[in-house]
């Protein structure tokens, strides 16, 4: 059996995340859930959510499959549920799972949108004292923390990563591009407090597709899937922003993942950067930091089932590859997993299994093997 | 010498190509060229184009390429004369050329925008005389005739198609996604006789990146270098929003070129598009061609410099590929075109040499190769 860590999956809140949490006086504010209309909704600020967990479709025959479970009996119990999760976890020889948010979207991006700042700070932390204590401390070798920050200020953001690295978090998720989502971009020195404290605390940053709220489509009446067929456009458009910012030039030792950006499109994405460095160089004032070089030192590009990109690991990079399993979205290949690696990587070498499955997110990661007593 | 067909050359249209074909009423309302404040414009209804050749750089030191030259004589002359030209391309091994108006934009889009359509229509029948009458005539086993349409009216442009192919034009040059130019979508059956008009005389679509004026990247404050670095993205754009639309199943012989989109890219977008046709077409109610067919079917994707997207030659299809010089812009290796090549082609076997430098685009353009009498 392979031993794999998954760099993306997903939570799905249980209904108390919030309001085991936050004082009184924000209990009705702050995130929960009510039962009205023969079904469940998130609630908060006065507004409603309208899907209990996004395309939570895993376990489920796909003539089923939709975008809205309206209740947590519409999903399998590890969705929300940590016990049993990883005992799903377990059938599927997975072994190490980052998990993103969903309520709070992918990076926090919902409490960016709360009127009141104060419970908005409080949220955030709330989830991340649940992660770590709840979540995380159900199987604590399987989960790896992964925090949110306050997106709307970077300084409240770096104190919150240096206490949540101290309570044992490895990484942070952020959006790929913070732009579309009415903040400064990394072509400002805005963000050079999160940069520096992840520096300082060695927290990787993972930037999930999607998660700038901006899908890249040819026309407003396309159809969804088109926008899902084009998603790593996101990916790329993240990864070539922040290669040309001066990011990775002040934080040279920052480390972060492009999540559900697949593989086999980066190798070509590189050499016309490269391509175009080389042409533009001169007239662009451009340094000498070739794009495919800071990939190669700062980024990391993740698979769930991709031929091509395993096909280029060579040219990508062997040590700059992690698998990642999307439980339990539609994209998972759960519990078949194993089926999807064993066809993939039947040609490689086992070195480069083995640090594609899970050695290359172990580094990453700080997330040594345990070893087991006798 | 490789014998070399280049589907995505620019020309730069000369002074005249307009007011002498326009008639008296609207010589000062079509383009023509002026002096004024120590430099040549291009001025129509009252407007003023910035530069006279976008970025006309062949033939010039590195470091002073620009995106500005502000006349004629800032371009070497193979720019915009086309018995020069063909002396450049010959020196290059180039055999075939299509080229992509510059004053119109890459498709003609200009005219899109003007006040006068009766005008704008007009325009659009001079610069297709124009081409074939005096560009291509100048050379007529080398230039392949592209000819621009209405692209404000279907049916005065399948009407246009008809009466340029029956002048010998062998294909048009269209955006690669109308919406961002506020057109109708291709999810819509506005085009189809524009598409009807391709089928029935076999001209081939010509679509040049960056068309649809929309320019995808990650904040307005990017360097415009990221842009170009990423413009890849819109015929990714394009490609998936054609496979999904009903275009290719309404017009099952169409045959579309991604010019200057690259290779390396497409498998690993095909690879996505197909997996996830695979896990969303029974909620999404999705026939059963499958992408990455209907591209080997209709598609072709073009390179200038593209080791990844050559390894990957048989994934993408060897019969599904062109080469392109993309003279005089700054992606061109004039006149090193032949040393590019055989540093790209040294490992390929001769017959894939032959069909993606030359034997694809004389099927694709129906473009025979002229005997030579003894």
């Amino acid at each position: 059996m392979y031993e794999l860590i998954s760099v993306d999956d997903h939570i799905i809140e249980p209904p108390r995340v919030w309001a085991d949490r936050l004082p009184a006086k924000y209990q009705e504010a702050g995130p929960h859930v009510i039962e009205e209309g023969d079904r469940e909704w998130w609630v908060y600020e006065g507004n409603r959510v309208d899907t209990m967990g996004l395309n939570a479709v895993a376990g489920k025959p796909q003539e089923t499959w939709n975008m809205d479970p309206v209740r947590y009996s519409d999903m399998i119990q590890g969705c929300w549920d940590p016990v049993v999760r990883a005992k799903d976890m377990a059938l599927d020889g997975v072994v190490g799972s980052v998990c993103f948010p969903s309520l709070p979207r992918f990076a926090g991006t919902l409490f960016l949108e709360f009127k009141d700042k104060e419970l908005a700070s409080l949220c955030v932390q709330a989830y991340n004292d649940w992660l770590i204590d709840e979540w995380c401390a159900a199987a604590p070798d399987l989960y790896i923390p992964m925090t949110i920050v306050q997106l709307w200020d970077p300084k409240l953001a770096a104190a919150e990563i240096r206490r949540t690295a101290a309570r044992g978090a490895r990484c942070i998720t952020f959006p790929e591009t913070p732009a579309p989502l009415g903040l400064p971009s990394f072509f400002t020195d805005h963000w050079d407090p999160v940069f520096e404290a992840l520096s300082e605390t060695g927290l990787a940053l993972n930037m999930h597709i999607g998660t700038s709220g901006r899908l890249i489509g040819p026309a407003p009446d396309a159809p969804f899937h088109v926008y899902i067929m084009l998603a790593q456009a996101t990916a790329a458009v993240g990864m070539v922003g922040i290669l040309e910012s001066q990011v990775l030039r002040k934080f040279p030792t920052l480390q972060m993942v492009f999540s559900e950006g697949g593989l086999g499109w980066i190798p070509a994405q590189l050499e016309r950067c490269d391509r175009m460095w080389e042409r533009h160089k001169m007239w662009s004032h451009l340094d000498d930091l070739k794009p495919s070089e800071l990939f190669k030192r700062n980024m990391y590009g993740a698979f769930v089932d991709d031929s091509v990109g395993l096909s280029l690991r060579h040219t990508l990079g062997v040590d700059r590859i992690l698998w990642e399993s999307d439980f339990p979205h539609v994209e998972t290949m759960w519990p078949h997993s194993q089926d999807t690696i064993k066809r993939l990587a039947a040609d490689l070498p086992a070195d480069e299994v083995e640090l594609i499955t899970n050695a290359n997110a172990r580094r990453l990661y700080n997330w040594p093997k345990k070893e087991k007593t006798a």
